[in-house]
């Protein structure tokens, strides 16, 4: 192979000041999450094939990678499915197991598998790649990083207080704000759905509703009037909240949707919570009312974050209640509430947006130039001090030209050099040079240690 | 489904207090890894196909798991390769992209990928699972961490002896003591080879010797004698070594085998290595002129750990230099030494010595007891000021009985409680428990961010 070998399409490396990048975001969420008592899980990239299947919709479906049998197992490939065109059906009499999809399934069945080994109400983290067989484009890949949250077993609203106090936390911790974290309910959602003639069957009526960030309201009505819904409560809410603040605004849903409401608590629990989330500091927090979220599951309260307005991203976080994750499973009443974070999507953010603490980047601490290997030997164990010490110490490994090895001080942007030519070496002591004042200074060897730089 | 669910086969969930024991075990590798100079870098799960394949050996080949292609690409199979029993074949018809076998030829593609943005001598790390379709087995998984370190763009022998140190370095910090070290150079093995008769086919010999550990010398002899080796150096070698000095060893070697040794280098090499090596605190480190390792790219000094002798789970790590990793991607003249760890089987060790920090259990600081949800949102701005300060805080979500939530607190080793009852909540106090010692003490809300606790 002559050619320059690369990732496959959609897939990505990550450089060092990538990772520092994306460790640096981890680690204030793991840092939160911790704080908030979640505990720490994980869960194998692949599934078997049938567990995940007909979890995420037939999209959904036809994004999950499957990984081809091993062995003799290929030769019970359906050939009837390839010849009558069932591609899905061929693809998976050729594969038992299945790339992760999201972080929810694998939680779910993590949660039954092991029940008698948890504690409930379990609260547990999980930042994790997944894999989807997505179209790449700009900000989308194939493989990308998801940072869940979850804590199932409890219906209790003070989860819901806990969770936004969380996300206000993350945001603040990683100096980023003016994010909104928009809440709506999934029963709320429904009685809207019912006054406009939705039946019992509301998917469809959340489905057209969900697109209203990327079409607009004009389609949006074109599309329920389309579906023979009635719209008109659509434009009596809209009159009815337009410039009220949220708790006007939730009273004034309540007359217009209370009588069909199947029980009073949503926009009791609604209330409750936005009266009750204390002092916030970097995260806005609103009710949005059309705020639908794709995903079957949810019961509850559900929840979006967008990042600051100046930056075009999309979601960079939601989550929401559900009430029977596991039943599919065979784990019945067990509710839950979950929030899932982008990884690569709040990346991007703070990159625009120039968030990411300068330090980061200085993740060496000192360069030993070389010029001999007798001297660094003889340096080596005042080099072990240092590192004891916890100095990221990088010794150039051969006597190269004095210009190369700072040039790669100058690369990794490491703020120091040590150095010991000729007559720091009789003299037993060595120069410590700050490489972005030019300041240096001479030390004898035995008081290396004792030496404070910053 | 209504059957329980599980992971597949071979592949593992990692519950809280392993997740804790493995990043403990990452935590300090990666520390160790920073302080002698490495930079992370990660790379896709997945790899194109041809970039994997060949890379491994022919039974490699047959472990590295295929993905299977989306949608309409598999209309390409090659039916006539699966009629025929090639199964290989026909897998690769299905397949364009293969999951991560390693973390050596990514990281190779890696380097050639992006050599214009990188400066060398470039030394990463990279820790992160590897897949294999391994029969699974005890201690064997077909998903597994590999933690590695490589230092690219330089042939000093200085790297060497700082990949002695750090992995001194590390398994003090683990406080496992007792790992041995075991060192060899491949052209001390290729000059024994020659004087056996092995010509400039040397790699069947190393693939007998390899096989040591596993068969002992009289089969390992055996195999040589049948492959019409010579084996008379053998004797030779074992008889001059036996009971001497790592230094009069490697002088009794350049004795039988200085004359057919390529050039003086390797023995002045291991020599110089073993005069240098400093203070080693945890490991003890060997010569020993029978290590072969398996893999072909190694050209240089080869090193093996094995765990303390009183657990049985072959090498922990391994490792050694190469000439020419990634002259395959068409960049040559690259010398490198690398070391990889089995996360997996270091996480073994340590549980079975019962070598990790009891502090690691203990992932929450305290448990907020919950008598009423009011009672609770009056606690929610001290919870905040204590979570700020650092503090682990699990607030149980609703007002179960007082059992159920002190048990949880037990099944969690949470080691403090703090209790708001109705005694306090009219002193506006709290009640603060150790529930380590039984020890209790009320404290005024207002001072429960100052009070001490350890």
């Amino acid at each position: 192979m002559s050619t320059k070998p690369n990732t496959p399409k959609g897939m990505r490396d990550f450089l060092p000041h990538e990772v520092m990048r994306r460790n640096h975001i981890m680690g204030v969420m793991k840092t939160q999450f911790e704080r908030y008592g979640f505990l720490p899980i994980e869960t194998p990239a692949m599934e078997r094939r049938e567990l995940l299947l007909g979890k995420y919709g037939d999209e959904g479906d036809r994004l999950v990678f499957k990984v081809l049998n091993s062995g003799e197992k290929v030769k019970k490939a359906d050939l009837d499915a390839l010849k009558s065109g069932e591609l899905s059906r061929f693809g998976n009499s050729l594969s038992d197991k299945a790339m992760r999809y999201d972080l929810t399934v694998p939680f779910a069945r993590f949660v039954v598998q092991h029940q008698n080994e948890l504690s409930f109400p379990f609260k547990r983290y999980q930042m994790q790649p997944v894999w989807r067989a997505d179209r790449p484009q700009h900000g989308r890949f194939q493989e990308f990083t998801q940072c869940d949250a979850d804590a199932i077993g409890s219906d209790s609203l003070l989860l819901e207080m806990e969770f936004v106090q969380m996300v206000d936390a993350i945001f603040g911790d990683l100096q980023l704000s003016g994010c909104t974290l928009r809440i709506n309910h999934r029963k709320v959602l429904e009685a809207i759905a019912l006054r406009a003639g939705a039946g019992e069957e509301t998917t469809r009526f959340f489905t057209i509703l969900d697109k209203l960030d990327k079409v607009g309201w004009q389609e949006v009505k074109r599309l329920l009037l389309d579906a023979e819904y009635n719209i008109d409560i659509i434009d009596n809410i809209q009159r009815a909240l337009a410039g009220k603040s949220t708790a006007d605004q939730l009273d004034a849903l309540q007359q217009l949707i209370g009588s069909s409401t199947r029980d009073n608590d949503p926009l009791h629990d609604l209330g409750f919570l936005f009266s009750n989330l204390g002092q916030l500091s970097s995260t806005k927090v609103v009710f949005d009312w059309t705020l639908a979220r794709g995903l079957d599951y949810y019961t509850g309260t559900i929840f979006e974050i967008s990042a600051p307005e100046q930056v075009s991203v999309g979601s960079i976080g939601a989550g929401g209640r559900y009430d029977d994750l596991t039943g599919v499973f065979g784990m019945k009443d067990m509710s839950g509430i979950g929030i899932s974070f982008g990884l690569d999507r709040i990346e991007l953010v703070l990159s625009e947006l120039d968030l990411f603490p300068p330090a980061l980047h200085t993740s060496i601490d000192v360069l030993v130039v070389n010029f001999s290997t007798e001297m660094i030997t003889t340096l080596f164990p005042y080099i072990s001090e240092l590192r004891k010490q916890g100095k990221r110490v990088f010794v150039y490994p051969s006597a190269a030209k004095l210009k190369k090895q700072l040039g790669l001080a100058n690369q990794l942007q490491i703020p120091h050099a040590l150095i010991m030519g000729d007559s720091e070496w009789k003299e037993k002591s060595c120069t410590l040079k700050d490489l972005r004042t030019g300041e240096q200074s001479t030390i004898p060897l035995n008081r290396l240690t004792q030496h404070n730089w910053d």
